[in-house]
């Protein structure tokens, strides 16, 4: 397939994935049509067979880039000189940061691997396996050190995944807590849940035996 | 609207049902016609608007019992005289059980508000929020016995449901474990993430007092 360049070409193909991306969240991917997503970016349904030979083409394109992106983000902020603490609150603010940008992306993502070829859908697992290991293997790094204390590092993995990528669910940027508040309460109880000593818990301990010692001087 | 009775409508009522959240899951809701749904239950259309006027109708009820059945089978199993811990733990055990044994229903209830009126958004939502008041509550006692050590308890809540309700993703029963030992392993991930001593993190570190006074020994 012969694809447009030149910067008219990529305005439109990017536009195309914008298009797709908002409408697929909105409706699911069976029910928007091939012309019915022309009609929205407002070229010819041929034009858009051209950067997308079919439906499922654009789906898989839109999945695998999502993945892509998730992967090299993380590739781009991992710390590679830090302990398993460090390199697990990076992983999780990045995750995060990821996501809440991607909202409609991370829907789609989410919701219709149930739409994509078996062929399409093995190259996006791999690319999730590949993502997850990194976070595994912080875990069981954690663990072989005494970091963390973990009784399954595959579901836990899973556990925090889940919880992290939640966020998109319930999250608006405009409501009370910023995206770094929230990615700072996400950090300390993704670091509760591996079992690490988080700065917090010794904080609150802390601050919890001042009172005492505070009652103590006053009784 | 008339509603046909006795135990062939009961039925035809029950097999439309599960019919509906089987086809809504594989497709998505705007994706599935009352027609298709007739044919795959051998009914004809005319019927199936007897017992369903419209198709939100149809998803209205299927998001509606979804909830009721959650928050009545929260209303069966939980302990009322007992400590913060106890009552977080049969939390996360009821809700991990109700939604393994029902994957596409909760697929379909957390994919489709968007396709529900304002009205009936408005009611499932007050549904799951008097639900998540449950969990908030549990969270906050915690606290205040000091049982828990939870920076925000809306944030906890919402982590806590999202990483319990993503077992569904990828937990299937007849894989290496069963749902009693990912529940189990979630439970002890729950009470670490708000806090609060786990018997696990105990037996852990007894296990390693253990060890290292055996090495004291042998020295």
């Amino acid at each position: 397939m012969a694809r447009t360049t030149g910067s008219d070409g990529e305005k439109t193909e990017a536009a195309l994935r914008e298009a797709a991306v908002s409408l697929m969240a909105r409706h699911g991917y069976e029910a928007v049509s091939m012309r019915q997503l022309a009609a929205e970016v407002g070229v010819q349904a041929a034009a858009l067979y051209r950067y997308f030979p079919t439906k499922e083409d654009l789906l898989f394109t839109l999945m695998r880039e999502h993945m892509e992106g998730l992967i090299g983000a993380w590739e781009e902020t991992r710390p590679l000189m830090a302990g398993p603490a460090e390199r697990l609150e990076a992983f999780v603010g990045n995750h995060i940061r990821f996501h809440v940008a991607r909202r409609h992306s991370t829907h789609v993502s989410n919701m219709e691997l149930r739409s994509l070829s078996r062929e399409n859908l093995t190259h996006i697992l791999r690319l999730r396996t590949s993502y997850e290991k990194e976070l595994r293997q912080i875990l069981r790094d954690g663990v072989e050190t005494g970091a963390f204390l973990v009784d399954d590092t595959g579901l836990t993995a899973m556990a925090i995944i889940q919880m992290v990528t939640g966020v998109i669910v319930w999250f608006r940027p405009d409501e009370r807590l910023s995206v770094d508040e929230v990615t700072e309460t996400y950090l300390s109880m993704t670091l509760r849940l591996v079992g690490a000593e988080t700065k917090n818990i010794k904080n609150s301990r802390e601050k919890r035996d001042v009172h005492a010692f505070d009652e103590f001087r006053a009784g």
